[in-house]
């Protein structure tokens, strides 16, 4: 038998934040597709469209007009998934098999640009800079994390995430994100939340060759994302880190499921939630989240679709709110989940074996790393002018 | 506050097999889409595409040649994500949180039937029927779920899939599964089977309230599945039942997360796996499953998209495998899993939110279940003729 080599065996990989398995097959990019192609760039979209719901001074589908914003702008979603009003009462289950319970919430959603036809990735290139122009968007979000919850005391937990292209649901190419909030803390937050407690209070987590030189956290205990964003800017050749700057690095996690998945982290001190971040480590944050989208479109040189979104302390500090002790254990990180595998046109589709036997990828995540740190940090759109 | 009224209101549901939770916003399907539109029926198909590689008597893109067949017909995949070979050794791991284990396993493809422009849904309207056509597939997966782990003793689990459609990822039009083998359980039967075990182990469920007249499994126990088929059946108004026949019911899960989501699953005695199923069984088993994806197909007049896949006894009674203890604990049952929303060319899209929150849905299953039911068990396509 040959010796074990993950780079041409099929291998499963623990993702330690969810305590499950991710099959990798590196040798399966070969076969051959006649299945869907997606749709690509399509034409150059004008930088303003009197039809689109979310471009500055239009009128929405429910009859609000937008403000001729020239920064970020909100507004509450008029088609929200959750409601604030408070419902009476838990549905008298007839069966222990038959449960449910109401769920309240608000959503929210943020004009990134008042331009219709830019992209977070496109912010960064000149004329644009993260400073000038995805600063604002963390801005934005710091100030929803912190006035939501406040504004509305039965919010538990705040999703603060991005659908971008067509091929990830997004129904509205207008640069934007949403906010849902929600009176408790959903299923994937909470798994990790859960996991990264279980990591703290084993106590064989915080000894020398495990921590590596990573810091601890606030309380002295191990945290499993500081701990695992050192290791990685350690590991001799760095082969899953992507880019990094003075406090944030992103990394394709050896447990990525989408092709290119990455995950973008603080790895100087432990950072619960965008509460605590200084000035400095927002301009930071800004700065890697732009070169991270712009090197994903540099990738196929096209617009690269993905679902984008932070995780982070359930609700800011001091709000009492379901789960409000798993907190302290956050660290925050942003996850991208980009479906496209082998061109602007052909995508991964996690189905059949994935949703009934378990996720499956089909190169490896240093592959892909190595893939996207060879990107340029100049957008293909402004290097083709 | 108003009375929690489930059909109305946003609430989360809770799914016993997985022990997660789906968020389900009923009010939500009005939402205007300028979205991804999916392609629908393209033009009709020939009988036989001397490009297919799928087809009798064509070549396949690695070499081998398709027999002339004219029932089912299998061959290994040419492009296996898993591989039988053993390779020598785990990772030497180099830290707790990177962890990897080589993967072993075979994966094969089924023919459904020779004809390049037939689907399962297809075959249950004259000139073809259930008996002559979708019952030589039940016999394959029947007989390749007991040769696949003897012939290859180190399988322990072997899933038998479908996708169906472009929209779900599949390369081939011509009708045809997969059978995934591997070395081990994958997470989602896994999570399933133990489930479904804790249930078993339960005593309180063997009590004649939960119970309510339901069989229990060969050794006495109560059982997850056949306790909720035995409870949606005898639901005033089987609000969640789609169809049924003697043997199987079809229903759309209380916790159903794609929007058509349905479960076919047998009611009237524990059967654990193909094995286990008499020829009178498999029989209705073969009506049933034709009748259901005929339905789907009738909801909008088209090819309904879907991944579809068996859930059952790990490996046959007697295969020692990994697991092989949680085999009498299963419930043999197909999960379907289509994706289409609003109609043929919009689909759900299970992202953002969903992947970085929880899974959500835009309308109950009642209100799917209501639908599926009304349509016709005579395929649109042999209507229009
Ligand atoms: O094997 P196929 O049909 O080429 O590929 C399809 O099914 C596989 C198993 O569900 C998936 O891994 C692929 O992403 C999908 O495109
Ligand atoms: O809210 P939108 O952009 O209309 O809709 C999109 O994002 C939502 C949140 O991830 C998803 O539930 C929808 O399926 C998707 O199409």
């Amino acid at each position: 038998a040959a010796p074990f080599d993950p780079s041409a065996h099929p291998h499963r990989r623990w993702n330690p934040l969810t305590n499950s398995h991710v099959l990798c097959s590196p040798h399966r990019t070969q076969r051959p597709w006649q299945g869907a192609q997606e749709k690509g760039d399509g034409p150059q979209l004008p930088a303003f469209d009197d039809k689109c719901y979310l471009c500055p001074g239009n009128e929405r589908a429910t009859g609000g007009r937008n403000d001729q914003y020239d920064g970020t702008f909100v507004f509450e979603n008029d088609y929200a998934a959750l409601k604030p009003e408070a419902v009476e009462g838990d549905e008298a289950s007839s069966h222990p098999l038959l449960r449910s319970t109401p769920a309240r919430g608000r959503c929210y959603v943020l004009c990134f640009h008042p331009k219709h036809n830019l992209t977070i990735a496109q912010l960064t290139t000149a004329p644009y800079s993260a400073r000038s122009s995805i600063l604002p968007i963390v801005h934005a979000w710091r100030r929803l994390y912190l006035s939501i919850p406040q504004e509305n005391p039965f919010v538990s937990y705040v999703q603060i995430f991005e659908n971008k292209g067509s091929a990830m649901g997004c129904s509205n190419p207008h640069p934007h994100g949403q906010i849902w909030s929600l009176d408790y803390v959903p299923e994937e937050p909470r798994t990790e939340l859960l996991n990264m407690q279980a990591y703290a209070l084993d106590a064989r987590n915080a000894a020398p060759d495990v921590l590596r030189g990573a810091p601890l956290d606030e309380q002295g205990r191990a945290s499993l994302l500081l701990t695992y964003a050192h290791l990685e800017l350690n590991t001799p050749g760095t082969p899953r880190v992507v880019a990094q700057n003075a406090h944030f690095v992103t990394v394709v996690p050896y447990w990525a499921l989408w092709p290119f998945e990455t995950m973008l982290l603080p790895y100087k001190r432990h950072i619960s939630s965008l509460e605590d971040m200084t000035d400095e480590e927002q301009l930071a944050l800004a700065e890697l989240l732009g070169e991270t989208a712009c090197r994903l479109d540099n990738i196929f040189g096209c617009s690269f679709p993905y679902s984008m979104g932070i995780h982070q302390r359930p609700a800011p500090r001091g709000h009492k709110g379901a789960d409000a002790e798993l907190g302290d254990f956050a660290h925050f990180h942003i996850h991208f989940y980009p479906p496209l595998l082998r061109s602007a046109t052909v995508r991964k589709f996690l189905v059949g074996f994935e949703m009934l036997g378990e996720p499956q990828r089909d190169l490896t995540a240093e592959q892909a790393a190595a893939r996207i740190r060879d990107c340029d940090t100049t957008h293909y759109l402004a290097k083709s002018n």
